[in-house]
């Protein structure tokens, strides 16, 4: 009889984590890049980085705090929840939103761990939270944690204002929270004061607390006015997510942040589980803690006027020159840095989708954008509105021209 | 007939997530502090931050280094796994596991989140890892993420070795990792070449990969060598966690990595698992990215010998002035930055355990320690070596003083 020893072999798989963990921009910008035309000098309107362009420095103070807080800091542990001092610099910034003390901070290291942050606290695995669509990708935190995503729509003939009717019908007994981004990325949608009260109804009627991503706080065009989830809300909790990435247009510090605004005490609870999940010590690095005072406080408010101005000056570069283009459908951008252009797909029979789209473009005009795909919402380009404007006037023409080569109106060909 | 209308009621609980990520170090800092003796200065030999005591300070490079990166960074958004020049430089510093390139480092947050990386890239929620006891607290990550964390012991007896028995028992088919920690905290043990051999073939014999915290790599009493698990593993997969926190004595920076140690291509499937869990954005900052090439080539070696001969000089110091004491038991420490002082609780009828030992030591003689309740292993008080020399004299003289006050031989008394 022949031994039964069980021989042990190597057998070593990813995780459900690891598998789930799928971030679709970084899986394009990382795998699917087009080669461009050799011939033409590319113009890369992709990642929503306002650094990559050399137009949107940050201010000087910023580099200034860091560099003289790096030589004061003796790179002490912080509180997990991040410095007291940083966090009531953060409490002082924001109290827009109402009365808001360091207590009510968590920082983080980048604001992707703030959503998750935010996420994580209020929903277990099964459990189910509301995405709006198209959006930047938080699949990627939630379905990484085994949470479900459920898709609300936002509608392009309504400047991107969520469907009130589709975010209702979405909600279910797992519905844990509402996911809720404006300005938005990819859209450049800002809602206005009356369409955010109609949300909060939505949320009140439900019981749910909103997760508002408010990474693009006041970066609007200068005729549209930024509201504040929590400052609108009266009895809806909101967790709000910001930080210096994009404001500041410093996405490499990676200091961001949550802000629990409780309405009513009924985030008790969810403040323990703050503070434990805090204790996994995720907080940022102690030299930008220490300089977050001088930064929140001493960038003009100039700053952001003038960056805001110039959003606003690309945004109407862009939106001008496309609007008449035959087969393409621009959505004017009211804030954030982007702005969505809509292909009409049936006038060009030889592409199958946005995908494509944006492939033979940059193949052929070595224009770089994102299709709207990875926004989980196909059909469009993404302009990231950060380049400079010459280089944006060339991009149109390049696009223009490309759309002409392969627009064919169906109307006149049945005739 | 009255309607049937179900109202909705707020009730947000704090997710499993939240409940399980307990951190019992922070939770013991945070809120059980004892207040201490007003009349006696205190002497603090708690946090593992050597930052605290003004005697170790991190060599100036380090603060130069990241001030001029700063004044020199654009704040872009970096690749995800960490920028290719500083991986690069993580790879250079870490050549004796082996041929280490860029494309085998991870650059995380702090060492705790290279520890959660490697741990949640192996074992799926409701499978188990093995964790040391005593040990740092592995089971906050590890808990919080659902999965299960099964202890083997740690013999006080042979100056902190495995006990490979225990290990080998522990093993069962939903195992899916070996967590080892040498130097390790708390202990201060450094394994012998032979003895992490052995715990090598039983990862081998089980086919289990080894994560292996190296945060205190080379950290230890001159006459002591270290060794890493990649070094001596022929076979068997090893991740390594090591960073700046503790080695360079800055904590608060943040920049620690996963080295990928792969042996006979058995992480193929696990790398790709890699670049997802990195597509989460958990990267540390900028800045400090761009400093690490001139940090990890540039402090001399002279520092590291000069903080390893003060540490040694230091657990002399509090071994010989412990090891007479009738009622306790230090262990001198071989590495790492503590010492575990063994308390026979037996000689101690009035006190219940270590964890009382602490909070009366405190609050007669000023003397903060932490008691190996939070390491998961009663009956010991950890001191932390990095504070100064005259400190830890009066410390001693003072735990002396207290255990003459408690002590009471049984021997005696029934006679």
């Amino acid at each position: 009889m022949a031994a039964s020893k069980i021989i042990k072999k190597w057998n070593i798989l990813p995780t459900e984590f690891s598998k789930n963990s799928i971030n679709p921009l970084r899986l394009l910008w990382e795998t699917q890049q087009p080669k461009g035309n050799p011939k033409l000098k590319e113009i890369h309107l992709q990642p929503g980085d306002p650094t990559l362009y050399g137009n949107f420095p940050p201010h000087p103070i910023i580099a200034k705090a860091i560099s003289d807080a790096a030589l004061n800091d003796k790179f002490s542990y912080v509180e997990c929840l991040g410095s007291r001092i940083a966090r009531q610099a953060v409490a002082d910034y924001s109290q827009h939103m109402g009365k808001i003390t360091a207590d009510d901070i968590i920082l983080t290291t980048g604001c992707s761990m703030a959503v998750e942050v935010a996420i994580r606290s209020l929903a277990n695995p099964d459990e189910n939270v509301l995405v709006p669509r198209p959006s930047w990708n938080y699949s990627t935190w939630i379905h990484g944690s085994g949470i479900l995503a459920k898709y609300y729509n936002l509608n392009p003939e309504k400047e991107w204002e969520i469907d009130l009717e589709d975010l209702q019908n979405k909600i279910d007994k797992k519905t844990k929270a509402i996911i809720v981004n404006s300005p938005g990325n990819p859209c450049g949608n800002v809602f206005s004061k009356n369409h955010i009260l109609d949300i909060i109804e939505i949320a009140e009627k439900n019981c749910l607390p909103i997760i508002s991503d408010e990474i693009y706080e006041f970066f609007t065009i200068p005729s549209v006015k930024f509201y504040s989830f929590a400052t609108l809300s009266k009895t809806v909790p909101v967790l709000v997510c910001s930080g210096l990435t994009k404001r500041f247009l410093t996405p490499g510090i990676r200091l961001d942040w949550v802000i629990v605004n409780d309405r009513g005490d009924k985030l008790k609870e969810i403040r323990k589980g703050f503070q434990n999940i805090a204790g996994r010590n995720f907080y940022p690095n102690s030299t930008v803690q220490h300089a977050l005072p001088k930064i929140l406080s001493e960038v003009p408010q100039s700053f952001f006027d003038k960056n805001n101005q110039m959003i606003h000056n690309n945004a109407k570069i862009v939106y001008d020159r496309l609007k008449n283009v035959p087969g393409l459908n621009p959505i004017m951008s009211k804030g954030a840095i982007y702005m969505l252009i809509g292909i009409k797909l049936e006038k060009f029979p030889n592409i199958n989708s946005s995908l494509e789209f944006m492939q033979r473009l940059a193949n052929e005009q070595s224009v770089f954008t994102f299709p709207s795909e990875v926004f989980n919402f196909p059909g469009f380009l993404r302009f990231v509105l950060t380049s400079h404007d010459e280089a944006l006037v060339e991009a149109c023409e390049r696009l223009s021209k490309f759309c002409e080569k392969y627009y064919k109106d169906k109307t006149y060909e049945t005739l």
